[in-house]
Formats: structure tokens, sequence, C-alpha cells
């Protein structure tokens, strides 16, 4: 039985470093928090008995030997990164289940079958580095690693640098083939509102939502403010404006693609030249779209593109729609996932969800049966530093 | 007569630092481009016999002497300040003609009744440290020098403190009272395109037109993108892109305020978190409304109020509006504007404008007769690389 006090309070211990007054985290990926995190991270598994890899991507796997170490590990695994405005449990409840789950098998002087891993995934959140769960997918193939190092952040800094500043530029080389893992489990927030409606602690996760990230370019023309008549403008803000909510009602006037919870959300916007007397000439946008269904995915991007091309046409802009990341939707290993709901049922738990996020179980589940758990969480809140989870959950 | 070829020629020279790929300028108030300008404009001004006085807030005004050295000098002024996206007119010419007056006199070897001062006036653009026209507005009384010189820009450096770094915190105090003048000239071009339309080469300007800005803050709720379901949303990216498609609507399709000349422009946005799977909980945008008459101008910012209040309450934003300029409509000394009408008339120009963009001048008029002559620049273009006058004009 693992130990509920101690769980929780390692929870706090996680979020030592990157805390924000706001009772949130704000720990970007490979950044000096991060580092500080990692350390404490390496350091409390290995009381457990754990050897360390760390690979190029800076995933760290903290291996417990069992009986039969030339069998890959069971790998349980999650992030320890967070957004700018996170809580105290994406990703770090999936990290410290993983240790509460070690230190109860340690304790009780277990020896497992195959060995065990406990694995902290690299800027699964994509905050920093877009796009998310960008080191579990080198990992499992969908990346390589010259691209994964080669995203870099608002600044221009690339992770690769990033992670050699931290001292978590591994050698281990970041793929299933070279260091694998024979099964990954990952507990993680729900990060939704259904748990917490149901008011049920947790539910079996029968697989992941489809997702697309874009970076939208819109490029006007630069003209005063103040001489340049309303007619005569190639305002590159107001047609970003007009498509930000065009892509707002494609997703909720569709009654179809709202019914089958189709969601499209423009989040980030940057203006240049940031001058309050130019009008806009160069603007950038990031695009998340979500679905169940791959096609509703692709039905809800087609319409945005269509709705962008006229609302640039109208203005004179210049458009450029970059899809830059495809997550398809995807269902977790039924035996795997068995397994969590043989366990799920014993505490009373029946509800079975497909995740609106992405996770680092997206990936390993290219390559090793995969299977998730999701803990409810108040009012479905995530990405905030309202974020949170009883501690009987 | 002034000399035409060198009068272009100054304005190549005066576009030495600071000038962009493009063919425009980048030259922001008080950065380093900034610093070389104004050695060079001393430099320069110097070899006609001019000495220098650098007030509190880094205007320059360089001063030939005349008949009657107790008289205030008569100004002509204008900025060396660029927008970021700038061109190689606005501002610069007027400063560049002053300096082609002073060289034409001082090779002529006339003395002045009054003594003759070229005036360079600090971060006239606002485009570094809003409001703009701020050095002037401080000399004329509009704004206190603790005021401007608190004035930050985007990264957070005050004005003070810049020009303290390129050593133009001068000790003459800045005002009218202080370091008086008797009259201001300025020479813009017209960043409108009418007298390009009437294929005038100039006109006289008889006012300028009113003019507010506001810092908008809009405050939503951080969520995830993937998981927050869209009616449960508090998106202030969303709210923004509305308040901006509103504005734009308030002056396009109230045909009174359209033929009336209203116009209202917001042209810079920041969103936070800057995270793509994080729904955006904060924004900041600046709204510019301008019209020809200051009851236009509160009827334009009602209506935005209005509508403001109405989206952020749909989206269940927390909303604020701060009106941190107000640059009232203006009409020029009548005695100052027949002088240039005379002399408009003369080279056979006969038009008549109001400026649609804020000058310097707006503030010297608070305290002595003030009047401008405008350019005419092609297709009306200015704020912008592109931004043209032929030499002949
Ligand atoms: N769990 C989580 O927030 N992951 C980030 C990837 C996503 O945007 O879904
Ligand atoms: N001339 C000019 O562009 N001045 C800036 C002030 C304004 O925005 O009108």
């Amino acid at each position: 039985q693992i130990n509920a006090t101690r769980i929780n309070a390692t929870i706090e211990a996680a979020c030592t470093w990157g805390n924000t007054p706001d009772g949130g985290m704000n720990r970007l990926a490979a950044n000096e928090d991060d580092k500080r995190v990692r350390a404490w991270f390496i350091e409390e598994t290995a009381k457990c008995g754990c050897t360390h890899k760390v690979d190029e991507m800076g995933n760290i796997f903290a291996i417990r030997p069992g009986e039969n170490n030339t069998l890959p590990p069971i790998g349980i695994g999650s992030h320890l990164d967070t957004q700018p405005t996170g809580g105290k449990y994406d990703g770090i409840l999936g990290v410290v289940s993983g240790m509460e789950v070690l230190r109860t098998i340690h304790e009780n002087d277990i020896t497992t079958y195959a060995p065990l891993a406990i694995v902290n995934w690299t800027n699964e959140e994509g905050a920093r580095f877009p796009p998310a769960m960008l080191c579990s997918g080198v990992w499992g193939g969908a990346f390589t690693t010259e691209y994964a190092h080669s995203r870099s952040d608002a600044s221009g800094i690339t992770l690769r640098d990033e992670l050699e500043a931290i001292g978590y530029l591994g050698h281990t080389p970041c793929s299933y083939e070279a260091n694998p893992l024979s099964a990954h489990f990952e507990v993680h927030i729900e990060q939704g509102p259904i748990l917490d409606a149901a008011e049920s602690a947790a539910a079996v996760v029968q697989g992941v939502q489809s997702i697309r990230w874009y970076k939208v370019n819109v490029t006007g023309r630069e003209a005063h403010t103040g001489t340049t008549p309303m007619d005569r403008r190639s305002d590159a803000l107001l047609g970003a404006a007009e498509m930000i909510v065009a892509t707002n009602d494609i997703v909720t006037k569709d009654s179809g693609l709202a019914a089958r919870g189709g969601r499209a959300t423009i989040a980030v916007i940057n203006s240049l030249p940031q001058s309050i007397n130019t009008i806009a000439g160069k603007l950038e946008l990031g695009l998340d779209i979500r679905a169940p269904s791959d096609a509703d995915v692709a039905t809800i991007e087609q319409l945005c593109r269509r709705r962008f091309a006229t609302i640039s046409e109208k203005h004179g802009l210049t458009l450029n729609v970059d899809n830059f990341w495809v997550s398809p939707a995807l269902s977790f290993d039924p035996r795997m996932v068995d397994c969590v709901r043989h366990s799920a049922q014993e505490i009373g738990c029946t509800m079975e969800l497909v995740s609106g996020a992405g996770h680092d179980s997206v990936y390993t589940a290219r390559k090793v049966p995969t299977a998730m758990i999701f803990v409810r969480c108040r009012d479905g809140v995530s990405h905030n530093p309202a974020e949170y989870s009883r501690p009987e959950e």
C-alpha cells in the first residue's frame, strides 16, 4: 500500500523550485529551476537503489533492478516541467506517483520481476519549446533528435543549448531502440471538468484526442494610425482579430463540431512593430486545434484555412499557415487499459475518459504497451495556478 | 534661396545612423543611434555659429545669435527619432529644413533680427516612450519633467536613464519659461494621401486633429486549450479580438463618424502567458482614437468603452481602460499661418490641411505662435520604410 501522507508531501517537495506567489508553478523546461528539481529527483530515486540514465534529450530514467535485468524496465513516467502559469499537479503528480511506487516497493524489500524505471520526460508542456511532448516524442520515434535539439524558445535559445547549460545533455541515445522500456504507465490529473462534475476520484484513460498545432503569420502594411484613412489600410492586427473570432465561431457555431467536442484556440499573439501609432504590419499567432476524431480536426483546419484566406484577401494581407505538429487520435493498449480498469474498479472508480490533453504516454504508446490513470482535479482547472487535486484523491 | 542639392544630401546624412536594409529607419528615442545623430546635429550646426543648450529632456537647441540677443530665438524644430518601421522623412525633414535655413543664412552672412534656434525635440514619435511629443510637451507645460523622465519602454528602462546613458540628460530646465522661444515653425511630410492625390508639393497646416491614447488591460482565466470546454472559458484574447473588431466597426460603420474622419486603431497587443496550450489570461492593448473634433473623439471613446464592457461581461473578463494621453484639436496662430500662406502662394501651393498626426508644434503652440508646412509624400505612406518625398518637393 502506498503512503498517502508521503506522496502528498513529495508533491510539495517537487514544487520547491519554480513556485509562484499565487500558489502555482512556473518551471519552464530546461531552466535553472528545472535543473534543481532534476537533481532532487535523481537524489531521491538513488535512495531507493536506482541508477540513472540521462539521454540526449535530457530525459531521466531512474532504474531499480529486478530479478531479470536483461528485460527492459517497466516505465512509470511523466514530467516535471510546467506551464508559465502552471499548477502543482500537471506532470508533477505523475513523476511523484512513480516515486511513491518505487519507495513502497523499496521499503517492502520487493524485487520486481523486471526492472522498474521512473521517467522524467523533458519539455512535455511545449510551453517553452513547442511542440509538446517533444522528448518522449523523440524516444517514441515521432521526431529526430536533431529536430528536437534545434527547437528554440521565444528568445531564440535552442533546447540543446539549454540542456547543455543545465548539465542534462546526456549521452544515452534518445530512442526506444537504444534505451527500451517494456511498458509505460502514467498518472495525470484529468485537467478537465468531467471527474469533478461526477465526483469520481479517478478514471481509466482509453486514449487521447487528436491535436494539431499551427504557426500563423499575417503580414500587412505598417502605416500611420493618425493619417491613414480607414479604407486604405492593410491592418494585420485587425485581420488577426477577425481570424481569432472566426476560429472560435467555427467550433462553437457549427452544431456538429461543437457536439463532437471540437476545440480551437489562439492563445499566443505577437504584433510588430509594437508602436501605438503604427498600424501592425506583422503578426504571429499560435493555433491549437483538437477533437476526439482526426477527421474533425482536419475539418476544423480546412474551415480555418478558408476563413483566414478570405479575411486576408479582404484586408490585403499575406498569410502563411504552418501546421508544425500533428498528434493523431490514439487508443491505448487494451491489455494495459484492462490492467488499470481492474485496479480502478477495486477502488470503486468506473469512469472511462478520452484525454483532451496530450501526454508523454501518447509517444511511448508508439513503441510499448501504455496506459494512463486520470485523477480528479477541482473544476477541471489546469494550466493555471489554481490547479488542485485533494490530498485524498 | 536654399540649396536643394544640399538639403537632400543632408537628409541622407541624417539617416547614417539607424537605417534599415529596406531603405527605412529604426531610430528609437534615446538609443545609441539617436546619440550618434545628435552628435552630428551639434557638430553641423556649430559650423554655422551655433551654441547649444541641452535641456533636462534631451531637447537640443542650436542657437545662432542675431542682432537682439535678449529676444527669445525664433525656433525651427522637429525630431530626429523615428518609428521602429519608420522612413527617412518623418521628423528628419523638419530638422534638416531648419539646418538648411541656418546654413543659407550663415553662408549669406545674414544677421537675423532675433536669434535663430534649430530644435531637435526628444521622443516625438512616442514609439519607445509613449505618449508622443513627450518632450516638446514638457517644454510646453503639458507634462511635468518628472512624469516624462519616468516614462519607460517595453523593457522597463526609463527615458531619464536612457538620456543619461547617451549623455543627453542636460541641465537647462525643460520649459518655455526657463528657455523661451518667440515662435516655432515646423516643416513635416503630410503622412497622409491628400497632397499626393492633388499633386500639390506643399500645404499650409491650419491645425491638428484631436488625439487620445489608451492602455487597455483585459484579464481572463488561464486554462488548458485542450481540456477546457469552449463554453467554460474566460479567454482574454478572444475578448480582445472582439474589441479590435468592434473598434474598427465603430469608426467605419457609423456613417456620421466615418464621414467626419473618425479613426480608431489598436496596433499593439501582447498576450500572456505566451504558451500555445494555455488560454491567454492577460492582455494589453494600445488604442489610438482620432478625429478632427474633440466631440467625435469623445463619442468614439464612449462607444468603445461601452462595447468593450459588453464583450468583457460576455466572456467574464476584467477590463481596465486607461486614457493616458489627451491631445485636443488645435488651430495654429492665425498670424503665423498667414505667414506660411503667403510663402506657399508664392510657389503656387494653395492647399490648406488639418494634420492627422500630432507634431511637436502642437505643444509649442501652447506657449508661442506656431505654424507648420506640409510636404507631399508618396501615396501618403508614413511610419513605413517606403515613406518617400521627391527631392524636388
Ligand atoms: N498535459 C498537458 O498539459 N500536456 C501538454 C500538451 C497539451 O497541450 O495537451
Ligand atoms: N508625426 C508623427 O508621426 N508623430 C507621431 C505622433 C502621432 O502619433 O501622431
